[in-house]
């Protein structure tokens, strides 16, 4: 590697600190941090601004159908397929100001880091940004990056609605981000995924860099909850259906198999409970709700899932409404690719900064596009494990290795030799 | 009682059918039944009809600062305090066509059947429309009636907020119906409620008349949970603090609590659990539920909500969370007038109409007219006891015979001898 690396190129950690600054200001929380729901008119303004840094920095910006962003960078050969980094600009409701912004902003500082020193490279490379990679105001995440790798269609994606009954395709055109570029449907020769670790391991080790091996595997559904109105007071116990009920009932019953295992790392959550009517003095005869569980052994998130599986018929006999799985996902099996973590090990090697192996518990943007393209992560730490909280916080001086080693794998895979 | 009572008199059942035929024109629910919540275009327009249709029976109606209607019937002696009957135009969002509609429309049938015969009283009478008796759209239920009674403030009531934030005593300005009359402070000679029951009983004994001798005791509360947001995967089970989870175990306990004392009649019932951010991908950090229990033994119901106030604790603690009943409140001891009682026995004794005593169940605006007038309530069946269902339902010929005893006793009452 070392005739195509110029060993001695560093970021700008202040620069990249001054970017993120700049970004959290853009669509403020109540707390500190961030609320910038995808599509929404702060997205917007963070997207303007993302797009106005990348042309500054000579980039040419590509937008898809489904608001997806491409900022690609010439290189010597263009016809070679690009070397991309990225994440998502999008947070959640009460979300940290790091959680997917730092990988985005990391790209376009290993991009701002090459023009400094005029560092050509042999394969084009790009920064993105996937739209709604939290989903939380559409349903699913990361579904703008799978359609991308072709695991959804963009009219699945740009039809999903937000609990207005707004539509993602009709928000993107609001806001100006419905690009003309057709969804997927060509190459990448890597990305990588530089993003916080959003658990507390490599803070409380002090490792700046954390190199995601696999993911845990999850398993999720959205499950509908069909019972009947009744008077709140006087309706017997036996007669009612209350759908509020049946879906307490589950998410308590869900609560418990994340806690039996808990000792192996096992997780559970119920999020998004909605009921109606939901008012005083009436029984819900609808109710729906999320659910997932996952565990680093996929074998284990199996059987994790038989058991709410098993337990969703029971609490809806007890509470004498009916429950139907709607859709159900699961994730985290996807292998990341031996080339690129081989390039992570060597660049944090050579530049003599400490890491390990991790898998990584939430979902990523990466997980699809590892479906289509070689694929790696990058973690690093974010203080005592806080995310997807306002409180997010990290620690620039433990933050700057990781964006080294995503500059030195990159560089590392653009110029690298094929055996013709 | 002979001499002031025209025993022969009977309301019309088929005029009062097409009024409520009427009525259930007004605001139509997705089933068949009614969605005409408080102060909501829809409750002005069946306001609208029910002024129209009280003027001309020759009342006077007059609005108070809560939008209460009061449609007055000179008597031959109006220094006299007036004798009421009433209910409430508002429905549940899927409520039933009769519910509390059935209460005030009887009042006004009683009238014209005064009216038909030029029957006078002694003493006026009035036909009362109660404002948000449902509390679906303005917690808490029965609050227009609680502050005619002096049970609440009129600013309490009319700065009560919905869902959207909008205020009740601005909506009912909106609507024209925040009229200039003081709540309260005048006195009634007696209130009668005639009420569908909304339980099983008369229904399934095919006794037409429930003579209602007091309530179920109640306790209910409002319940706020305090949490954490986190990330809904990468979280450890013992680090979360999760307010939905903590909510939802109560909506469980509760459930619990209310089957054990089934056998004896007891009800739990927790209403309208919401929750922030409650959207995929994140632990909420709030929620808030209402939750009730009742019982026709008081000691009971006490012994219902001593439990019901150790499961709060106890699901906090497993969720780490913390809870606080923010409002708490109790109803149902109160006792209905005994001489209304008697002369409810006594009309039906004479009109040959077979009655039984009751308790009622649910909450009803007599409640709180009972602590500033003599009160009582007459129940007519709904089939199978269904209600806060649109599919809630009455048989004309089973409820005509309920009429007639409100009517005979209002008779009686407002031509009674008082000693000097």
């Amino acid at each position: 590697m070392a005739d195509t690396q110029p060993g001695n190129l560093r970021i700008d950690g202040e620069r990249l600190w001054t970017s993120l600054m700049a970004s959290a200001e853009i669509g403020p929380g109540k707390a500190g941090g961030l609320c910038r729901l995808a599509a929404s008119d702060a997205d917007k303004a963070m997207r303007d601004l993302f797009r106005q840094w990348c042309e500054a920095a000579g980039l040419t910006v590509t937008i898809d159908r489904l608001g997806n962003m491409f900022a690609r960078r010439a290189g010597r050969d263009n016809d070679l397929a690009p070397v991309t980094m990225g994440s998502h600009l999008d947070t959640q409701y009460a979300g940290g100001r790091f959680d997917g912004i730092l990988g985005v902003l990391s790209g376009l500082e290993v991009i701002r880091t090459l023009n400094d020193h005029s560092v050509e490279t042999v394969r084009p490379l790009e920064v993105i940004n996937w739209t709604n990679e939290e989903g939380c105001r559409f349903a699913p995440p990361m579904a703008s990056a799978g359609a991308f790798a072709g695991v959804y269609s963009e009219d699945f994606v740009a039809t999903r609605a937000d609990d207005d009954g707004l539509l993602q395709g009709a928000e993107l055109e609001r806001i100006g981000y419905r690009g003309p570029a057709p969804v997927g449907g060509r190459t990448l020769d890597a990305y990588f995924e530089l993003h916080i670790e959003q658990g507390p391991i490599l803070d409380a080790e002090a490792i700046p860099v954390g190199i995601v091996t696999g993911g845990y595997k999850s398993f999720g559904a959205h499950v509908d909850v069909h019972g009947e109105t009744a008077h709140a007071g006087p309706t017997p116990m036996e007669k009612r259906r209350d759908a509020l009920v049946g879906a307490a009932r589950v998410v308590a019953a869900v609560n418990d198999i994340g806690w039996k295992y808990q000792n192996t790392l096992g997780k559970t959550t119920v999020t998004r409970l909605v009921a109606w009517p939901n008012k005083p003095g009436i029984i819900s005869e609808w109710a729906q709700f999320s659910l997932d569980c996952r565990h680093p052994d996929p074998a284990t998130a199996g059987a994790m899932w038989a058991e709410i599986e098993a337990a969703i018929p029971a609490a809806a006999e007890r509470a004498r409404v009916a429950m139907e799985i709607t859709t159900r996902w699961e994730f985290g099996n996807e292998r990341f690719d031996a080339g690129l973590i081989g390039l992570l090990r060597g660049a944090a090697r050579d530049l003599g900064v400490k890491s390990r192996d991790l898998l990584s518990q939430a979902g990523h943007d990466a997980y699809h596009v590892s479906k289509c393209a070689p694929t790696a992560m990058i973690f690093s730490p974010c203080i005592n494990g806080i995310t997807h909280n306002e409180a997010e916080d990290i620690d620039l001086r433990m933050t700057e290795p990781a964006v080294n080693v995503l500059l030195h794998a990159v560089l590392a895979r653009a110029n690298r030799q094929v055996a013709a």
